[in-house]
């Protein structure tokens, strides 16, 4: 595997916000083996930069991403689609493992591993000209590792459809249905998305930490056990330097000072 | 067990089309244990015919199904309210494993077992005066096999509502919260239903069963565990024939010519 | 720990109705952990009590919750701590395991614990005023035991927005979402859950106990798990007298009557 040339992916580390940026916008933004590479190599030095309290994953050009390279997925090896594939999950999933919430700004079109990018963020903020869609199935070849986070994202018969006929859900709709936090025009889609970034900036990087990582851990439990374990975590939560500062400063009715 | 006469389910295929019909009319579309069990054997039959790619579910008359038929449900045994709410989930499952995509076209009430088929049905399109009810509770049983379904295709105040209460969900409320994939005319129904079906079946038949598959197999899973079978599958998938096709026709830009 | 004083939760029963009103609203409804206590003994014997057919949880004052007593929570050792949050969690997963449904009835905000009251309860009714909102980030205090149940009622973007940033979630927005099952103007809001109340208490409270059990228990098995545990339910409801009645009285167009 070649090194992606920096320029593909361009990261930004300003007032503990890191934008990390496609930058392949000739290409659509493609999803090649290399730049999901650089994409987890990126994420894994974010996940332990103190600096870093929230990730912008945003798109150069009118398409944020098309998805994986198709020209890599012709006449290949079994070996060489799995290890396609599974950097591609493992890139989905260091997105849910690195300690920073990460904000997708979408604009144009997110298809196929596009949209599985979105899906995989912990929140996003969409322009109104935004389209989600996972056409696989008109190539021959079925949405099936971009369904694993879409169908945990929208109702079944919403993936459904998207995953059979591969038509587009519109920006206004994926809204309506959660699948996105905020659908604004073009020209507002930044400063919504820097807004949503500085207001998880201003909190404790600790506690948002503590907070990611349990929601994901506890998704798939039962209520049951998933009280169990919330109940430790925000046991220890409480005992850290930062929420006692935050819950006095609240009742001295001042603003906290973070360790973290 | 009679065996239902053919009348009360009529199926025709043609361009690759499976429409089955639920006629009982005169009984609301009643879903009789010989009615569940012909539909059963209609879907075993579909699934091992090649001819078929995608089903379209619809109903004779005003109401869609009313759900069990309740002359079969009183003074019965232990024995026999299990076989029928056996055949029930049987049949109400085998929409979920047989390979072709299914549709259900859904006009007028669909209620109780009714509304349990229209939910176990991959997608569904509602004329605008459908309704959607499990009003079990006012005859003292509550729709404890509906609700299967139902919780796992809407929130769980929605679908505890409809359980509790027995109050329908109208099409454009099913619409927005996701329960259905399109609300149209009356007049409408039909072609809008004939539209996404074609387009199902101009898609491969082999990546279409892969990822139906695929969908409902990793529906309970942990998200990683799901990635797991999902990089596999996604792995055959691309080795397959029209995989291959799909993606060097788009390359090309040519329509593809699929092998199934 | 000491009892708290009568006054702080107040529980008045009529009609098959008992209704639970938080009575601390000079502190916000705050949720101490004597009321929690108080409200989970309450729930035990209403659990118990034959007269009553359902719940309503309301709130006295302009703001139905404002979430835990903060001043409960600022220098306290780990058991402290844990001894909290595992009264709270025991509180929340009683109104699961009640055989009655609780119905929540919300004017003004419900904020962490409150939120997180609101999400535990099988259904909810809100005024338009209402805000939902999980700001535990703001302190400190990442809301890790309400994101339980909020987690498994709104999509998951929507769940993480509101622990990351703290903002509210409307009413409006929460309905469109599924959240919560109607908005209603402030005047009509008692109306508007007593009408709900009749209408589950005029149900046999057996066949509204087997199903709500059964609600909860196949919350997190797959579906076919689900459905081999819903056919044996069913079947064992089938049996109840109040079934057989209640199909008969169906069957003769007449009123049902109860034996439970």
């Amino acid at each position: 595997m070649e090194p992606t040339t920096e320029s593909e992916l361009l990261v930004k580390i300003d007032e503990g916000i890191a934008t990390a940026t496609l930058n392949r916008a000739a290409k659509r933004n493609a999803l090649s083996l290399e730049l999901l590479a650089s994409l987890e190599s990126e994420l894994n030095s974010i996940a332990d930069n103190p600096d870093v309290r929230v990730v912008v994953l945003q798109a150069a050009g009118p398409v944020f991403s098309s998805g994986h390279d198709l020209k890599q997925m012709i006449d290949r090896s079994a070996d060489e689609y799995s290890a396609l594939f599974t950097q591609c999950a493992a890139t989905m999933q260091r997105l849910r493992t690195i300690p920073q919430p990460v904000i997708a700004q979408v604009q144009g079109l997110a298809t196929a591993a596009g949209c599985q990018l979105v899906a995989s963020c912990d929140l996003a903020i969409a322009s109104e000209n935004a389209w989600f869609a996972t056409p696989g199935v008109k190539i021959g070849l079925f949405c099936t590792t971009p369904m694993v986070p879409l169908v945990r994202s929208l109702p079944p018969k919403i993936a459904m459809e998207m995953l059979l006929t591969g038509d587009p859900l519109s920006a206004q709709r994926a809204y309506d249905l959660g699948f996105i936090n905020r659908v604004v025009s073009i020209e507002e889609l930044e400063a919504a998305t820097l807004e949503m970034a500085r207001k998880i900036a201003s909190a404790s990087r600790e506690t948002i930490a503590i907070g990611k990582q349990a929601f994901y851990q506890q998704a798939s439990l039962s209520e049951s056990e998933a009280y169990g374990q919330a109940v430790e975590v925000m046991t220890q939560n409480s005992l850290h330097g930062d929420a006692q500062e935050g819950i006095q400063a609240f009742l001295e009715k001042r603003t906290p000072v973070w360790n973290q």
